[in-house]
């Protein structure tokens, strides 16, 4: 195998893929990510499709609707728990603030539909719990996007062949300018009833988190924190800035960061006894940088961005139609939200919490 | 200014240079870095010889001795702390373990020489505060180095400026294979009576911590941390690879992590509200190459690499003959030295331990 093939490899579509069929969308949340890539990525997908968009009013629903051929009904939230349209759709997309996700996959298990969530599951391990719960005769998948990344698959797999030997410590950052993207104080994610208990690792951090976990195959068994806030739009929420350790088994131990009002920068480091990979733009929809070293040979990989909202629906939509078990199911994604609310324990109580 | 101009600026020498005379140094402690690094740094400076070595045995310190032409004296730890040929030395370098730094301090000060004193200042914090109270009446300054590199430098200024906005959180990592470089298990790095509380902050982690403190002009308020060692060489140390925050003033936020078993690597990120620094192999005396971001563009330097110890030995040197303050004093080392302490401390207990 020529080096070519050998970096292809992470390129591919390497599950199942679905040879007939649709799965028909139900898009629950018309934010901003929903609209820039989602309802996008289902309309250039074979496999998918989207029937339905539900938000919080009937103008807004069927406004959307109207500019989308695809989609037959715009339903209000207060509609879609009702039942209506249930024949129309076959999984529902939850893309709401944090703290709305359980009624909405509730609802959507209730009429037996599938349900691919955004991430973290839930405002909280509490209410996450709950979703997982009602969620358990349907297949639940947890929108991290990053397990369907060319550079991060490539990360795990050199470090499952002992590439870097054994992992011995981790670097993850995510951080971007939240009020540069919304410049509402008062928006969902610096609101602690809709966002969970802060607005920086919750949302980002649990990028750091969740793809170390990916990475190395493990999952986190203690965090110590803290985290400050000064900025006014910040005053309801404990982390405009976090910095945390997570202990991993073996001795790993990871140092992490995230911040909704910094510097738009994302990257993970990997450092092994025999080596190293340092992804650069690691959580952001773009071209990725990986610098892999071993012992004292270095060289830097490019991978050109992939729609990686595009890539994560396509890889929900082929288990569904194959029928296979799927990476990042509400269990996996319950280990991420026990992680997210112990750096918000660690860092107010000043102790270490074990999970 | 054109760029180039702007660069050479970092790479000059901007403290008072001495003109005449020369600093005749003791160097005490013949290991690897004294050798290697700082008598032949001595031997190529204007103003700096090296006239007196200090080792455990005559035969050592006179081997020494005759291999250079510049020194009349190969003495034992014992006959220096008798004060033997004090007359043919004006400053003492201490290079021995941590532990052994302060009798050597007190040695030298009694006999009014200037110290330049390896970091960490010593074992403790209460050692290294009755070494600065020792060195009350001489001019003390520990070696940190970075205050020379230009890259470092540079990294201070544009902080200074606010190039990249406020500064937000900072990684800083510095790891290497110690048992690769010196495969003695009873070194004295790993043995807690000669090194501190640990191998791996002590010795490594220290330089995160005290360049951030150079770079955003800031000192450490509060830490937690985690450590681990399982390898056999580790057994009397908790850190074989430690991860810590550091909290300084303002909400600065830092995640850093050390160790003394891992592929050689060293770095240190600043994020800001408006822009990213990246120096990668940040703490090692090669080439460094440090990348700018602000907004969204991106510029990449390299710096040469210099020879740390000579131009940080006549750093020291030429405060002396010219009678000026020094970057990076007693007072100064005690505040890491508390740091390293803490980290340690946050470590065993699992809390957040206050500066």
């Amino acid at each position: 195998m020529d080096l070519q093939a050998y970096l292809d490899d992470f390129t591919a579509r390497d599950w199942p893929q679905a040879e007939d069929g649709t799965v028909r969308f139900a898009m629950v949340g018309l934010g901003w990510w929903t609209m820039e890539f989602a309802i996008p990525a289902t309309e250039v997908l074979d496999h998918l499709e989207t029937t339905v968009v539900v938000s919080s009013t009937t103008e807004k629903a069927e406004g959307v609707a109207e500019d989308h051929e695809s989609i037959e009904h715009g339903l209000t939230y207060d509609e879609f728990q009702a039942g209506e349209a249930t024949d129309a759709y076959d999984a529902v997309y939850v893309a709401t603030p944090n703290a709305l996700h359980l009624p909405y996959v509730e609802a959507a298990a209730e009429f037996d539909k599938d349900v691919l969530c955004e991430k973290p599951l839930e405002a909280s391990t509490e209410r996450a719990e709950k979703l997982v719960e009602a969620a358990e005769d349907v297949t639940l998948g947890v929108e991290y996007r990053m397990h369907v990344q060319p550079a991060v698959r490539m990360m795990r797999k050199l470090v499952d062949a002992g590439f870097i030997g054994d992992v011995a410590m981790v670097h993850g950052n995510m951080s971007q300018p939240l009020l540069d993207i919304n410049d509402n104080y008062d928006q969902w994610r610096l609101d602690p009833d809709m966002a969970g208990p802060g607005a920086s690792v919750t949302d980002l951090g649990v990028y750091s988190i969740n793809t170390t976990r990916f990475v190395i195959d493990e999952d986190p068994v203690a965090v110590t924190a803290t985290d400050w806030s000064g900025h006014e739009a910040f005053d309801e929420v404990p982390d405009e800035r976090a910095a945390f350790t997570v202990e991993f088994p073996d001795g790993v131990v990871a140092a992490c960061t995230a911040s909704q009002n910094a510097q738009e920068t994302s990257n993970l480091r990997i450092i092994g006894t025999e080596g190293e990979l340092l992804l650069e733009d690691a959580f952001l929809s773009g071209d990725r940088e990986l610098t892999i070293t071993r012992g004292e040979t270095t060289i830097t990989t490019e991978f050109d961005g992939i729609e990686e909202t595009r890539r994560s629906l396509e890889y929900f939509a082929d288990h569904l139609l194959t029928d296979t078990d799927i990476h990042g199911d509400g269990e996996h994604g319950i280990v991420d939200q026990r992680a997210i609310d112990a750096v918000y324990e660690a860092a107010e109580s000043g102790e270490r919490v074990e999970l």
